[in-house]
């Protein structure tokens, strides 16, 4: 059918079955600012009951904004507000409050510390759903993890929402988590402290897909943001731990030119790398890439030639972010390092990762989200992300502590499965998965293999065996695999 | 319902009506190389009988990539393939050959040239949609136009599919038409003469969306793939024009510090440019922005310190190639420049552009796709994004060519409704559109303004009036403002 459009113009509306609609006129597009408070922001976006607000966790424990928003939805009313964090810390023990008056009644995301605590001996009204980051991103990308609006933080921004973590008095890394989150939510608001004139560099969210741009004074205190974790253990027997993964790598011969490797930060991972540098140097070695979480070390070890890429996720310390402020590099988004959906991730490339534990058992599972006592006090992280993703998989722990045995039977909540473990190296020998015949044969006579039996039995006689916990038959948590099916129930414990 | 899973932990398959699949096991993800030849890179991605296959323009009149591709097509058996390129040249004068053979039936983007000139007079089977660069973004992402294979052509790649435009001997720019067929597409194939070791730098498209990277001999011939048009003008009257264009800018207030413009290549508006950034100069001021196009004209007055940002969508001469691989400062792709779906567009602040037209009308309606004579011979490109998105949106044309008027009672087509264009500027004058009342009262007295119809009438006195042109009802092509509605039918002329 002819029809006449808005320009005047006689047009066709079907052509071989294809339906056209007509013009219906143009008009300018204009431009305006973004800016304005968190409560107009929360209303603007149309928050209402029950919806699910997203957050990163990238100012870690210097965080302001959780607490200050959930305060700006308990003051506008709203109830039942689902909470999707990428994870929380204890400065967020404001969250507990709100749970109690009734503005947040569940959580998905990882729960670190004092709230996670709470919730084990209150459950919430559906069980906090832990994923690892790969398996958050695919979450929300799929509509299993679906925000309504998502909070985005940012130490920069213009007043269009062009955002990023590298720069500003709160820089804490580019915008890293949020990508996903800023594509699948309905609405997006970005909150910053620092407003700076259009084009903001960097830019790891951009205005196409924010509705506002929220201004507080703080978003963190700059001095918790950064976790401080760069300091290498002094402890004698995780510096024997961390030398002995660098052995394990060695032995199985993987530290060679081009090796990609995974840093992290915190306690044996980190002296693990600085060994990994000065083993690097030694062998006169260089290596292709680092990913994961970008530390003073690893940039000294890429300053010093021995690690031609990195690839980071994460900053964990001011010497870092001034480094990037002047290189930004290749920073990695979570989607681009771990989205177990993606056609390709940074991650499978990974020849070893060292991870930590509070729990292993004689299967290789890893349990990283509970204690011995059942609560729920830590978040997957990368867990199962870098561990599927390497060709060697360590993870490191003592075989006791105090008069809690680590090596165990059965770990309380499989965070990730043996199946993707490779070795578990301890203060009394190193475990290689059995499945991992390969590296068995590699490794054997060149470093001391000792059973993972063994290394249970050791922690067994040592510490008379682990307490035995009373379960509920209430829920506090679940961890799910990246792939989104569940590995495991946190049953709360009886008291 | 409680049931055992795969790491042999019992977990619930049903909290508060959610249904949770259990946990089936995990696996390494490894890694493999996805290089591999063109035609095997078709195959794995599925190809069959009329897909629709989307490339980019950005390797311009130099470009190998569509023609081997169809040619590899063509080889494997396949037909009725549905084109989505961003724009064809004449280059790809083969593609009249893929046409007549069956191998491609419809096309759904810019055609530039000698397949116009065939298609004007052959018309396919479905006519040519043609569509404006953020109206073609927004149709893939909308879903109108789904491509089931996106080749695109890299100067540079790993064997992962990271890839860039930015380095190579093909270098033309980073990607940036690319993103959005990179992410709605079924499957991608990247085309590249240049792998390097993993990870590529820059990396416009990522692995996570690339199945196949298809290495080739040449992209494209680099002395074709810039366009050259860095030329200003030598023509008295055109420079005339240009001179004009930046007396209005200055009269209607624009000339500020902070101003945002937009630059193009070729022509008046290039001449445009030359003689704002020498304005700039001489008002001490300092513009934002620049935004489009990145020539060496526009990187000079960066350097001169007269505009603070660069935020560039195309790269069109080796001298800003080689500057961006130096700096590569804010390249901003396609749906940041222009979506019209999105929440925000790096064009919505633009002051002024300069822009084109093959005919105009006493509506202000501006003509870019057809000729006279009926034929259809040029893309939209961003001509409708930047005339909505733009506070003073300049077209510029000689009143008229030869024998043909230019300045006409009715376009032949229209590309860009007179809605949003607000002047004309022309080598008798300058018209202002009437609905723009601010405008005509802000630079009346400072600069000429003629009436519309004025330039109309000279232009048919001095030409004796356009051609009649008689059509068939047969529709060769439509075009459609960025929302998707049709604004205008190409109807094939009678012999």
């Amino acid at each position: 059918m002819k029809v006449r459009n808005a320009a005047g113009r006689e047009i066709e509306t079907e052509i071989a079955g294809r339906t056209l609609k007509p013009f219906l006129g143009a008009k300018k597009h204009t431009y305006h600012s973004k800016i304005t408070n968190l409560s107009n922001a929360l209303k603007k976006c149309g928050i209402k009951d029950g919806d699910t607000l997203s957050f990163h966790h990238q100012l870690r424990n210097g965080d302001f904004v959780v607490n200050i928003t959930l305060a700006a939805v308990r003051d506008l009313g709203i109830k039942n507000i689902r909470m999707a964090q990428t994870a929380i810390f204890n400065v967020h023990e404001p969250v507990i409050d709100f749970i109690k008056e009734g503005v947040v009644n569940r959580i998905e995301g990882s729960i670190n510390g004092i709230v996670g605590d709470f919730i084990s001996k209150n459950p919430l009204s559906y069980p906090v759903v832990l994923r690892s980051h790969g398996g958050r991103w695919a979450a929300v990308k799929t509509g299993e993890l679906h925000p309504n609006i998502a909070i985005i933080a940012a130490s920069t921004s213009d007043e269009c929402g062009n955002c990023t973590g590298v720069l500003g008095d709160s820089a804490f890394g580019p915008i890293s988590y949020s990508q996903v989150d800023a594509l699948y939510a309905d609405h997006v608001i970005v909150v910053t402290d620092n407003i700076v004139g259009y084009p903001c560099k960097f830019q790891e969210i951009q205005e196409r897909n924010v509705d506002c741009v929220a201004q507080v004074d703080h978003i963190g205190d700059p001095k918790n943001i950064m976790s401080g974790t760069t300091k290498i253990t002094e402890d004698p027997m995780k510096l024997q731990i961390a030398r002995d993964c660098v052995d394990l790598m060695d032995a199985a011969g993987l530290i060679k030119d081009g090796m990609v490797f995974q840093s992290g930060a915190g306690g044996i991972s980190l002296a693990a790398m600085k060994f990994l540098g000065e083993r690097l140097e030694e062998k006169d070695v260089v290596a292709s890439t680092a990913t994961g979480g970008l530390t003073r070390l690893i940039v000294d070890i890429y300053k010093a030639g021995r690690v031609k890429n990195i690839y980071y996720s994460q900053v964990f310390d001011d010497y870092s972010v001034k480094f990037i402020q002047e290189d930004i590099g290749l920073p990695a988004d979570i989607g681009h390092y771990a989205d177990p959906t993606s056609k390709g991730r940074t991650i499978d490339g990974l020849d070893t990762v060292v991870l930590g534990a509070t729990e292993v058992d004689i299967n290789f599972n890893v349990n990283v989200n509970t204690h011995s006592d059942g609560r729920m006090l830590h978040g997957i992280g990368g867990h199962q992300d870098t561990a599927a993703g390497s060709s060697l998989c360590i993870v490191t722990c003592p075989v006791f502590r105090k008069t809690n045995p680590i090596v165990k039977e059965k770990v309380t909540t499989i965070s990730t499965p043996g199946d993707v473990v490779d070795a578990i190296v301890t203060d009394k020998g190193t475990a290689i998965n059995p499945k991992r015949k390969d590296l068995i044969e590699k490794v054997k006579g060149r470093i001391k293999i000792v059973p993972i039996e063994d290394l249970k039995q050791l922690a067994y006689d040592a510490t008379g065996g682990p307490q035995e916990l009373h379960f509920t038959d209430e829920i506090v948590g679940m961890t799910k695999w990246f792939d989104g099916t569940v590995l495991d129930n946190i049953w709360k414990v009886k008291e």
